[in-house]
């Protein structure tokens, strides 16, 4: 048992454990760390990092054959998905190491283990060796994320995983599997798998992919077309009414009668927070089970504060590690901040790589704006030609009277990159004429933003 | 001869001009187009463009070794330098096409030529085929570019050729070649041949590469290690003194007395403005030989001009395209506009991708301020990791006291696209602390900008 006092204890070291991390050790500050699992957390270990590690390989995967047009001479002999995850386990461990390395190098101590809060300055870890420590600190700040929904389902990891047993630990494909959900891990996981060698089914309540986000009509088609040149079937407005065993694959009955037998069922149907195991004096949560906290991130014990899945804001890791920011600031500095959630990117990596900020056509009329939209493809972007890579669209909402712009929609190459120019030009208030008239590097893939704005700022060419 | 008076005559097709023509016709203009090469001008046909097609196409190559990675079994047979020429040239007469497709149906008449400005308002065009018209317009234009500078060397265009030779004509590389100059053509050329098989000697008067460009030393650093991976000879502070047929060799004699024998000289040593061929009317002109133009890109004839590479200003591609933008309101809209030169951004192209905007720190002491920079390496960004790409620094200065962004420069993976959020930072005036707060998608290299500014805002891990 510690008897120092820590300036603060962070439970979870996923992005915003994390980010808590690095910033209070900037700061000076005396900290302990608790992690029940592996450094890095979801994120790291078995959501973005690994989905993407796999989405680089299959997206260069699926370049390959044109890569004669540039004179280079290959036999593709095929793609393994057992190779592959020996080389996502070792990016993640570089990552994780050089995680674990700070830690030990700044003698931050890590306790390995569930922590729960038992008085407003006292974590207590149940340790992986079974002893039992505590950790007294004037702050705490729960990090500790969130876990798959299952819709009650009985996941097995085996035949009928989640997305965070494929993530971490698959290693072979099956020859069919699955998808309950077509959000954004199901159209990510769908993708590569395909790709990879697998038969995909996904299957979705609602009408269309993606629901969750506003995509444009013009971007949903092009992910569909993209999907289903990888044959991989797409059955929206269906629920699976029932999962069973015939023989050694899984019979899914779906709700438009059908039935599917498979392999594996892969279920990614979002994720619920993750508070039960943390949480030993009774904090505030609203239905769904989020912690509840003020407007500055403070649970209901003001020196204990919370970040990410744990709290009802957008599930992503980049929300996590901003509100961590604010949470540090808000324990340590006397001016408080509160979380900006008005401009958070999300990108999916797909089968085309889509990214989005602000506000969406539909989101600026619900809330009563008068929008003007302008829409461009890459078909003729000098670089993206030179790249291969000419297939995708951007879209871009303006204020009808003032022209300022609201929100961006990008679907094709380095979208993920790209969006963080528009999400700058709403922060700054940018008219289609600012963003018509700066400079880009020519050539590049922004450039397609001049063009973009083209339509709005001058005139149509039909 | 053409008796219609048009609104505009827009002496050649490359950035400035097809800018002027695409911001022309949006406006309901009623223009000529003068070209007397290719539609798309040096840019297009025989710079920007096919360099950026051999770089993706070498910068690939050399990712295919790491591959297995992803589960990829390759076998790599080896890369062509013929068979990348046809399909650079496909990809070219793809774009062209599409520029010369509508110009066609837009109606507009491309006067295939040597134009040759005769009075005010009209242009005499030598027809390829011998014939001669005429144009009048209200207003011209004159986009005409740059030629490659020769330093009075004897260019045949087969053993001693310039950049625009090797980018347009050349199929075979030579077995070596000797560069002339280690600007940003030269690192660019010298890398792809190097990776098509070439044996590459680059010589350069000043004591680095991209001396014209204030790249931080360890931007130059990572570039030039690279670079001698390829086995690419850097030979700096060294002139070539003399070249001399050594039987169907040749002997480049240099200025620290050594002597290479090679196939081919590439002469990579600048550009100089192409007025001579366009002005019939005496337009006045700067000793280098660039037209004098005013704050308006005016010429001394009021209804004439000027854009790009034949006006005093930086010859980059984008450069052009906006001054093209500002030709034409000045022209047609009372309100006049100054081209603004202060955010320019540059990016190179070689072992590694590099881009620059804003002062560098040089720069910035030079004009006499407080700077404070920061610099981050991309070695533990997670996109970076999962794309194999994780080599690549960020430097960024800032202005001391107030910590507002002068600068930024990156050498890594989509350089030359995150550029454009540090340009849009400094344009509005961002500080560290906004730069360090905003929110980035996560994982993206973008957030690589949260990492550099960390010591300034929360301080130092060591």
């Amino acid at each position: 048992m510690s008897k120092q006092m820590f300036d603060l204890t962070v439970i979870g070291t996923g992005p915003g454990g994390f980010e808590a991390v690095m910033t209070a050790l900037r700061m000076g500050l005396n900290i302990a760390v608790v992690e029940k699992g592996k450094l890095g957390g979801n994120c790291l270990n078995r959501a973005c990092i690994p989905t993407k590690y796999y989405r680089s390989a299959v997206h260069l995967y699926q370049k390959l054959p044109k890569v004669e047009r540039y004179g280079i001479d290959l036999d593709i002999k095929g793609i393994s998905f057992p190779k592959a995850k020996e080389g996502k386990d070792k990016a993640i461990s570089f990552l994780r190491k050089s995680f674990s390395q700070l830690l030990k190098t700044k003698k931050v101590p890590v306790y390995k283990g569930i922590g729960r809060i038992i008085d407003k300055h006292t974590v207590k870890v149940e340790m992986e060796d079974g002893s039992i420590e505590q950790i007294q600190s004037r702050y705490i700040l729960i990090a500790t994320g969130s876990v798959p929904a299952t819709l009650g389902l009985q996941v097995d990891g085996e035949r009928i995983i989640t997305t965070e047993d494929f993530l971490e630990n698959l290693s072979t494909l099956p020859k069919d599997m699955v998808i309950i959900g077509g959000g954004v891990a199901g159209v990510e996981i769908g993708y590569l798998s395909a790709v990879y060698g697998s038969s995909i089914t996904i299957v979705e309540a609602k009408d269309r992919l993606l629901s969750g986000l506003n995509i444009p009509k013009e971007g949903l088609r092009l992910l569909n077309r993209k999907l289903k040149e990888l044959k991989i079937q797409i059955k929206t407005e269906t629920t699976v009414e029932k999962i069973e065993n015939e023989g050694d694959r899984l019979k899914v009955s779906l709700s438009n009668g059908e039935s599917i037998t498979t392999d594996k069922v892969l279920l990614s149907v979002g994720r619920v927070p993750n508070t039960s195991q943390v949480d030993g004096i009774g904090l505030s949560k609203d239905e769904r089970g989020f912690l509840k906290v003020n407007q500055y991130l403070q649970t209901d014990v003001e020196n204990i504060y919370a970040c990410g899945d744990v709290v009802n804001s957008p599930m992503l890791a980049h929300t996590s590690s901003m509100e961590a920011r604010v949470c540090i600031n808000n324990m340590f500095n006397s001016k408080k901040e509160k979380p900006d959630y008005s401009l958070i990117p999300w990108a999916v990596f797909s089968a085309v790589e889509l990214a989005q900020v602000g506000l969406s056509e539909e989101n600026a009329k619900e809330i009563g704006l008068q929008v003007e939209t302008a829409l461009y493809p890459f078909t003729y972007n000098e670089k993206a030609v030179d790249e291969l890579e000419n297939e995708g669209i951007v879209k871009l909402v303006f204020e009808k009277e003032s022209k300022k712009i609201l929100g961006g929609f990008i679907a094709g190459s380095q979208a993920s990159e790209l969006i963080h120019f528009i999400s700058l030009a709403i922060k700054k208030g940018l008219t289609a004429q600012d963003i018509h008239h700066f400079v880009y590097f020519h050539p590049s893939l922004s450039e397609i933003f001049t063009h973009t704005t083209y339509d709005i700022t001058t005139g149509k060419l039909f």
